[in-house]
């Protein structure tokens, strides 16, 4: 199909397909001509993933460019791509909103040790260790966790943080629904690809059901006001 | 305490901190002087929840004032307060990134009916009723979670769709949590400012220790890589 017909199938306007050609999201057509190229259905498809990871995932251009660079990349085995694919998503999605230092206006000087980050990092250390779980060094995902451990901690909030195995428990069934949905899939490309929109369109569907469950629960819990 | 005393015990820049006041977000102190005023420790407070809602939950200022007004209105009890609260962060957080319409980008014809979305709808009201969860008509965390379904759908996710009760168990067991962390909390302000930070953290702590668990459980199946 010409790029007129790629944005009618896709939804994505003609000067955004070629915004994102330019930036190499989306991978050149088929030349047919000196100015003329065709596209498929990977192309409608493959818009459809951008979308979903720019408008859902909150990813910036250059962050998308990173993960699917990932996926594309034919040098590394599906496996090997499926755990840089996480630990991507883990610099990018929690790491990126949590602000993986820990620091920003929270500390008067920057350069100063901080007490509660370092006592964070020893939570989630602990935390790993109890669970069992064997985590890269270099995860990301560690220090995002720290990161909203030790804010909890600046603002006071004991009980969220007597809560974190609580929260561990709702992550392993989270992670296990998680693997359970691409168990079974026997093409590589199809596998990433459900693992990276499962879990950056999860987070979302994640967060949206537990507002449900609050909105129910709390409704159940509190018929007469707590004062 | 001064001005430049609060700045430098919450971290946050003066000029930071005049713009808060000015837009309502921090309660002015009190006045010592023709161009004085003197704050104290429940402005460090409401600076570090600023800074909360903010860097960790993404909120624009304009979203955080409307949230913490909430909080501060003195017309309504707890328990309104509770409600209103978590539907104002389901429409911001998971609305917000979800982008509630369900259409953004991928709809040639924003006119049009959009099928997927009704499906979605759908789905979602299924849901409720199998698991018995009464939500308010107008809860946005209704449409947020149907428009990720609704994505889902166009990417051909049939597998993550099929998991959807399973995810509704997740955010079952995240709920149940969050209502322990604040069961036996008497002070009504501290409940409430519980249950606002618990849930904007508590996503960012959700989504860290998701890729965690993942790292971990995806390292102990895919021991040999699946292709």
């Amino acid at each position: 199909m010409r790029m007129a017909e790629l944005s009618r199938a896709s939804g994505v306007p003609v000067p955004t397909i070629k915004y994102y050609l330019r930036e190499g999201l989306l991978p050149a057509g088929q030349l047919t001509g000196p100015n003329q190229a065709s596209y498929d259905q990977s192309h409608v498809r493959r818009l459809t993933l951008i979308r979903a990871l720019t408008d859902v995932g909150g990813m910036s251009i250059a962050t998308a460019r990173v993960v699917l660079s990932v996926i594309d990349d034919p040098d590394r085995t599906v496996r090997q791509k499926l755990g840089a694919t996480i630990r991507s998503l883990g610099d990018i999605q929690a790491g990126g909103r949590a602000d993986g230092t820990g620091r920003s206006g929270n500390t008067a000087d920057a350069d100063s040790p901080d007490e509660e980050q370092v006592q964070a990092t020893k939570k989630v250390d602990d935390l790993l260790e109890r669970r069992g779980w064997h985590i890269d060094e270099t995860s990301p995902a560690r220090a995002a966790a720290a990161d909203v451990l030790a804010r909890f901690d600046r603002l006071g909030q004991d009980r969220a943080l007597a809560a974190l195995d609580g929260y561990a428990e709702v992550a392993e069934l989270a992670a296990t629904t998680d693997l359970d949905v691409i168990a079974g899939i026997d093409d590589g490309d199809e596998l990433l690809e459900t693992a990276l929109v499962g879990t950056v369109l999860g987070d979302a569907l994640i967060i949206a059901l537990r507002r449900l469950a609050q909105e129910h629960l709390s409704s159940k819990r509190f018929r007469t006001p707590p004062r």
